[in-house]
């Protein structure tokens, strides 16, 4: 059976240095030679975007962090985790923590025990006692590994779900930490089944360069909207191609009832209208209040109560059918997912960029789902979600859930012009992504305006 | 149906300065004035004390804020949540975040309204997202909780235990946060339980202050201790006293039985023994273990795999009864708590001080295990744990559960030396505070000493 223990920077560095030859052939040898955390934070509560019945005033932030390389070619490494804004600076607190363990790190060695490099983040000896595996440590893992894959992809060249989608069925699953999964997946299973969705990967991977992935539309749907603005937005997702739309409730049921059926008029019998509650109810409440919101036939509601609550969604769950619960943003870690999915408590699985640790824990959550049967429909949206999590979803169509019936990626049209590379959508389709790297990167000019609480964008305001 | 809103600062105070009245008879009124952090850890590591089969290394520590008031008579607020060394800078950037919004508010309206205060810390509606409730913000959140109720038990002349046991039952039941518990506790059933167990509380409140409360003995069973220094301190345990100690499992399944039969030797056959893996299994592997050391007859059997899984702890309570299940020292909140419960997941609940988000939060956790009559036998040991968590027991006795048949606290004898108001421990039993407040605060020779980096038991070191 599996022994799981804590590596310490010289273990790791032991072990990848045996792995590393394997890897070698094709990643240069790139030492990372210094990390650099940013503070950034967007002032979007100016016009309450993003607002919900929980968070009311958010305002889109990065704790985002920079690798640098000795290998002289200006490649860097970028990555982040996403906040709501204050507190941001707890995340880059914890950034710091965890850069010392990063620097000297080659990245040929990382990504030869990719594993063992997330272990490192997670479970270091001291540390790991502030989650474990959950909040903002597991939360600052998940930058550090968005840039190291970040730069891995940007190296090799490929758009990082082509790049992982080209990793053989042992390379893939040798990313994934199984501790704490072994009860309902292990490596040799995970084996099995990539390998079973290598039949029809060329096909796949060519139909989504064609056609490009599902997206669903949640900018209508801001709990801070007039009625006015959010039938105006429901109309332009239309016009835009979405199928599915998504809007806040949780607030009163007056007026949930009157957006549900202001969305409905809008967007006409054919467009499917998902509902979101954010964590507001308490089980009791989300099973009365959605019993009032069924007349309008909600395709699903997401986050109903607490996101530890793997019980009272599925007592939910089972009161709400035929509606289908959905949840994810908020759930920490694969454990939960687990619970989720053993607990057949969701219908949809929302796995989100950077609450988990990043890549290689939302490789074992995508594995997890697809061991049940159950659709992964990513969170998105903040700042630079989308650009992330497409990546994820790509990678789960071209190589292992091999579907895409029933899934889509959410997305919301926010600061997506702050990115390098950033998000395409037409038609109510992501379209693959072809540039190198993991779509990480904020433009300079971006981290400089909006650097808190020094930059241009917050001279002269108070802190919020 | 509870309806749960964020708060900001200005409603709590529009809140709490209605209900402030009825609690300015008991309390004078003193503002807020000054709150400052402190990152303190003790080089525990150098003698592996504290080691186990998951954190090789600890360096006790404590981010740690005194809260000053204008009342003019140097009465102060002292809280802290426990860590393990690296990181806790992270804890203290998390409790810079939280002072804000406790300064200026005036003790008396956080006492009249302390569910109120404990949302102020936990639901501020965009740090919430770096949680919601669990791992660093909410640790920072005990810290503050600590020292508010510190500082009111002092001014009101009490231990702490006393003070909140004198509560009626109306005000005990106000302190709890029941969003996401209304399916399985509310605040009228909570009143119903407390005002049941008014019945013999002057008994018990003396039986409490004759006998004390029974304590348990970690200090012989640490990992990093060699088999001499073991069978030393397990006789050692005996003659203090203790009826019931725990060794560290988890490393090799040989050493588990060579340090199990030596134990047994050294305390005889009436003292239990009790295992604590510190979620190193997974959960077939912790079956399988523990089939392997069921032949020593281990009273409980203590994380055995991770805290986040409240189905694994199901099956694994299935299969190895008789022998006990018990985690909570990393056990997030009430949220996960209530699952751990409604699954039958554990025999033995074991409540910390400072993981959750401190006294009110504990307060609910200790309604739930009585609700499911589990037994609570806290968690303690770390830097002034047992100092924190012998008043929420003793709270319990006397006016939760009622009762103390199969319950003891965890105790270590590590760091008491550096408080003003340490534990006192004889034949085996805490004796009951009857210092006001909750004993929360180190000397400040030791804070000056032991202050990270800068203090002289560091200087000259390299971080760790």
């Amino acid at each position: 059976m599996a022994s799981w223990s804590n590596l310490s920077k010289a273990t790791f560095l032991r072990l990848a240095t045996d792995r590393a030859p394997i890897m070698k052939r094709v990643l240069v040898g790139r030492r990372i030679t210094a990390a650099e955390a940013f503070d950034i934070r967007f002032p979007t509560s100016e016009h309450l975007d993003g607002s919900d019945a929980v968070h009311t005033d958010p305002d889109y932030s990065a704790a985002y962090v920079i690798l640098q390389t000795d290998a002289g070619d200006g490649v860097e490494g970028h990555g982040f985790c996403f906040t709501l804004g204050r507190g941001n600076e707890i995340e880059v607190a914890a950034l710091e923590a965890l850069i010392p363990l990063v620097v000297g790190l080659d990245l040929a060695e990382i990504v030869a025990d990719s594993r063992s490099f997330s272990r490192l983040l997670t479970q270091d000896s001291q540390m790991r006692w502030l989650g474990p595996e959950k909040g903002v440590v597991h939360m600052a893992a998940a930058a550090v590994t968005t840039a190291v894959w970040d730069l891995a992809s940007k190296v090799a060249g490929k758009p990082l779900w082509k790049y992982l989608a080209d990793l053989a069925p042992e390379q893939l699953a040798a990313m994934v930490d199984y501790q704490y999964l072994s009860d309902v997946l292990t490596e040799d299973e995970a084996v099995e089944m990539l390998r079973r969705a290598e039949s029809g990967k060329g096909a796949r991977e060519r139909l989504l360069l064609e056609h490009g992935y599902p997206a669903y539309a949640t900018s209508p749907g801001w709990l801070g909207y007039s009625d006015s603005k959010l039938v105006r937005l429901c109309r332009e997702a239309v016009d835009d191609g979405f199928t599915l739309i998504k809007l806040k409730v949780g607030g009163s049921i007056e007026d949930d009832q009157r957006r549900l059926r202001l969305a409905r008029e809008a967007v006409g019998p054919d467009v499917l209208i998902a509902v979101d509650a954010n964590q507001k109810w308490d089980v009791g409440e989300a099973i009365e209040w959605m019993g009032q919101l069924a007349s309008h036939s909600p395709y699903w509601i997401e986050e109903p109560t607490s996101p530890d609550d793997i019980l009272g969604h599925a007592a939910i769950r089972r009161a709400v059918a035929p509606i289908k619960v959905a949840t994810g943003e908020a759930v920490q870690n694969r454990v939960v997912f687990k619970q989720l999915l053993q607990a057949g408590a969701i219908d949809i699985m929302q796995i989100d960029a950077t609450r988990v640790a990043g890549v290689n824990e939302n490789i074992a959550n995508l594995l997890l789902a697809a061991k049940f049967g159950v659709p992964v429909v990513p969170h998105a949206g903040g700042v630079g979600l989308c650009e992330l999590v497409q990546h994820m979803a790509m990678l789960d169509f071209v190589a292992i859930s091999t579907e895409m019936e029933g899934r889509s990626i959410e997305f919301v049209d926010h600061l997506h012009e702050h990115f390098v590379d950033p998000v395409v959508v037409t038609d109510g389709c992501y379209v693959a992504p072809s540039r190198p790297g993991f779509g990480s990167q904020i433009r300079r000019a971006s981290l400089d305006e909006f650097r808190y609480p020094t930059g241009p964008a917050w001279r002269g305001t108070t802190a919020r």
